[in-house]
């Protein structure tokens, strides 16, 4: 039977969950957060993810907060569901409407890395052993004020300085940033998996950090979210997912995963099948803001990553379809790791080598039949 | 007086650059490679660029090459002009039509291999020190043909034995990766200066491996290119740039610098001032196909780069852009450092710290002014 | 039994049909325009397209031409197929570099016009009913160059030039107009279905002109065909149709029809079985690259084309679906019809109406669960 | 001495001009209407633009509604300041969140156009003569729930009904649509220019009906605004415009003029100036959600229009650059105007007419140097 990880939280928390956009005002009510966990798992989600203020007002006490995530503790209990996720929100208070750790005021940097201890310190409680940074905030409309190489320079300080905590304190906690290329801020600093990964080998402490990529960040930038993912599995950093749906080249949309692009989702899914991805798969999305409840939304997420799932096994099972990629992947096989390792000689062989070019390029290649395949797999007609 | 360090020979070498597109013939007559570096040459450019095919003719046998780089190098030497960048083109010819280093089969993989070590050979013959890979096939169509984690495999596995050969030949020289988002391939690997910049760290000589981004590249992933740049050069990693120009998203139009976006061309050339870019500074831009011979060309990305060098002097010297730099980097002064380095007492410390938010967020930023003195300052009537 | 009405020749004629692109040469052999229509016939097409230099030479002399001609007549007839829309390429030769009709050179203007008149000869010898204009040099990349309402009019000038010829010469022929945005200039005029449609009411024949909208085209604009193509329907311009696939806001990719966005193939179907669209179906693509042969290419198309169709029954039969539909569409029904038509009595009515906006605003639409239903249907598992 | 027409209050006015946005809360308090008004009368402004909500809040009684309006007038008296443009916010409200004239519901439809009425009522009452229509909400984000050929229909009626409302009324107001391709919903309907010129030509009163382009809104299509103004333009339809700035295909920035494209702002001026563009000039942006107040904002806009005035004053009258143009648009000059008139006899001797396409092909276009001087001139180095 097939079965999901984790779906996050995210579906059902927060500001824009509540029907508001720009244009607009709210059009449904907000559902607290312990109906959420419990919405959750009532739907055999394995998981929740939080910000530190979905579950926690600004400004709350030491004690306040306390007193909340004793409640989230008993729920969670109660309810046999985890807090898979932890991030903090510093983006929505007026406090980071210039960058959160990339402000230029010192003090803001300094109230945005509290914040996150703070945060850390309740994931930790709650068991939650991925801690993600979005810097939602973390950019610019005018590039006059702020040069991109000391943005990243007050980026890695917070962070390093935030990794070294994690440490101190001996938690059992990763961290994974998201990548957006831009909205809220005209652009975002580190906007692709691609400006995450490289600049984790910045840090201090590479190896207790990770990525978080989002298929709709992905396409906002015309990025291709299966080879995104894929280099971020390669890297040996695929921390976590956010899965959902996007129109390319646009406004943050966070539909339903699938419901843009049936292509992406198989790919996506078979990705993380194919290369045996054991963390979570979290749903980062939101529902129509025409919706009056988002319980159908967190079920169709589910359903259709499961249908992603089926198809994956058909197309790994096809005989057709395998026996093309058989042949498109069995050319030349005597020639197969002539490159995996230098030596001088190697490199004397190679240099001497003759090839017949006009033959090498007439290989057929029926990538037409295989991706036709693909599609009536996907259509069900197979 | 400004002086550019180096325009390539990208302007005027090459298929493209005969006028011709996907939709029409050839409008104006090729220019040999002599004629084209002696062009160069004539306008004070202080070096060239090459992809093997621009100088030899494919499947020219290696006496036929040696004669040609002997008239090369005298046309140099006569000429006074430097081979800054050499590349191989491992596009045009139908036996990469679905990959170079990441073609299934491995006969095409050693053959695109062999290709780069006799360019490499003729590029250290000619005294090129910054050796580019431009995957222009490294991508696909159909993604069921291919596991980009398989791609990327033997992508890495060309580069390690190239970068092996290069130092065991003693050679002085370093590669350069160019990213590009998609054309001629329906996406193509490693897509962005992070993604080439992450995959660099998983090669088995980092050291001698570096970027080479482009602006057209860069905004047909609608992405900011001084942000780009500046992640290159944060990283260290920043070999050589390509600058043009382009509307973002779309085909790449390989337009004269400055031409679309005169902002972003300003940012650029600040970046690469402000942070003492010692590489050269290469235009890889083509002539409009209306255009009937190239030098109009050549020359105005040479002014407009100088004017922009101007207009960095002024912003850098006026005073009331400086004075709103310096009240926006100014604020809580007595904070600044305070992350730089962590203690557990720093960490007890920051988080027992108080802020007032409000009056943090009420912070006057005066970016419009800014932005508008900037903007007055690029037309010339500040 | 579903059928088409037609498949174009687009598919297999042509400089792009070759396998050549901007960074690469040819990767397969031309197919000549019989063995084009042959195949196609063979398919069971129920017609061809073709632009004039697809089947003349262009300078081909006026015996040369009619003896082709005559050859693609017995063809046609040998093969039962028909020539369901013809062209004029007025874009490859080096003479339209800046344009056809709006080119700043009146000769130029005439030799575009004269060369669309002998087209339209041959498209009535051949019997095609519906002439299209691509205008594919009619645009800029340097706006300084001409005034686009200077552009407008000789754009205008030609085409009523052109109307008027038909309407003299007693031809059964109507033109359609089918827009881009860009490629192969840096923009083109009348860049979308609404610009088209608007120019066609300032010329001074609308009533023998209409649309060609294309699927590819429309989203490099990253605009819904959905809404564009239905734009043109409910206008009475939707003259004929080029579907083919395209990702968003890049290089025109001319993919196999639906190979990249199921959901949007569905609603072009859906729209043209809804509204009884009547006239041809032509797939205007072209086969990847890296295909040696372009007729499992010309089969996918088909088939898609043939199971969205069945899609679109199974969608407007399903129950679930049908009865949510019902529900949206059945709110206040008292009130429908009540702005269909103004009186004073009407209008003063509807100032005095009361409305509850509260009630109004809190109504259940349930679209999460039609979209999954519609995402399933097309997944073939509901 | 340069003077501008009109400056529209949406700079100050409105929910998002508070500093809010998806990701963030409000930054700045709101000023109230009459502070705005004076505040642009005191810049000099001709005029301002403001939805019905802006001024009197949803929901009002009408002898609220009137003692505003009394309010306002004779703010406007005192402050010699005209409301040169009224129009409906038919879209914060979520009453209004599947649609205003196209919602599914007919009492939504009914509640909208009653809103319309009443507006246009105070828009009379305050002396505007343009009346916007900016559909927010017509649009959708689940193609399944809605045929847009239906949708346009619902549109088509209410429009025809106000139009109709307008002229039984006598009062002289005309309409003006504003075309935007998505964002807030999935997808707007009437996404361009083009769109909603089409659309106007289907209504019962086209005369009465005209366009408001909007500079971003193109942009998040990827069209080009010089090109798009001036289709509004040739057909008779400009009736004012929305000047702003907007990063190309991303979230709807609303930036200052000429912020972001200096060019583009160049031929947008340059378009309204050649043709004697006698209507408004509105400036429909925001400040950054970083700015403490909006009145640097203001200023910003004006001072950049007025320098590509002169800019464009310039061109106008710079010897080289007219020059070149001469000589671009002088060719051929005996076969000017031969397409202007048909006759069969100037068709049957173009059909007749001998061309040299070798030669016409190799005509010198420079523009390259156009292209540069331009630059140059916006640099402020010419």
């Amino acid at each position: 039977m097939l079965q999901l990880k984790k779906i996050n939280s995210h579906l059902v928390f927060g500001a824009c969950r509540i029907g508001r956009d720009p244009f607009g005002d709210q059009t449904r009510p907000e559902i607290s957060a312990l109906d959420c966990i419990k919405g959750l798992a009532d739907r055999n989600c394995y998981g929740f993810e939080f910000h530190d203020n979905d579950i926690i007002p600004f400004g709350a006490s030491a004690a306040q907060s306390d007193a909340i995530v004793s409640g989230i503790k008993k729920c969670m209990s109660d309810n046999n569901i985890k807090a898979t996720m932890a991030t903090t929100n510093n983006f929505y208070h007026p406090i980071f409407k210039d960058g959160a750790f990339t402000s230029t005021d010192p003090a803001v940097r300094l109230f945005a890395t509290q914040k996150v201890m703070r945060c850390i310190d309740i994931a930790n409680e709650l068991g939650s052993e991925i801690f993600v940074f979005w810097g939602g905030r973390e950019g610019v409309e005018v590039d006059a004020s702020k040069d991109p190489i000391e943005a990243f320079k007050w980026f890695r300080e917070s962070l390093n300085f935030l990794c070294n905590y994690v440490r101190s304190q001996g938690y059992k906690i990763k961290f994974s940033l998201e990548p957006k290329p831009n909205e809220p801020r005209g652009d975002l600093y580190l906007p692709t998996v691609g400006s995450v990964l490289a600049f984790i080998n910045t840090l201090d402490h590479p190896d207790m950090c990770g990525i978080n990529p989002e298929t709709a960040h992905i396409k906002m930038a015309g990025l291709n979210p299966y080879h995104e993912f894929a280099q971020a599995l390669d890297a040996g950093k695929l921390l976590d997912v956010h899965l959902n749906g996007q129109k390319p080249l646009r406004f943050d949309q966070d539909l339903t995963f699938g419901s843009d692009d049936l292509k992406e989702a198989f790919f996506t899914t078979k990705l993380l099948i194919d290369h045996k991805y054991a963390g979570t798969i979290g749903f980062d999305c939101h529902p129509y803001r025409t919706e009056s409840n988002p319980w159908d939304f967190v079920d169709r997420n589910l359903r259709t990553y499961k249908i992603m799932q089926e198809k994956v096994k058909q197309f790994n099972e096809n005989k057709e379809i395998q026996s093309i990629l058989k042949e498109v992947h069995g050319a030349s096989k005597n020639l197969q790791g002539s490159l995996s390792k230098f030596t001088p000689e190697a490199a004397t062989k190679l240099k001497e080598m003759t090839f017949d070019p006009t033959a090498l390029a007439s290989r057929k290649l029926p990538y037409e039949k295989l991706d036709q395949l693909l599609t009536e797999l996907i259509l069900g007609v197979l």
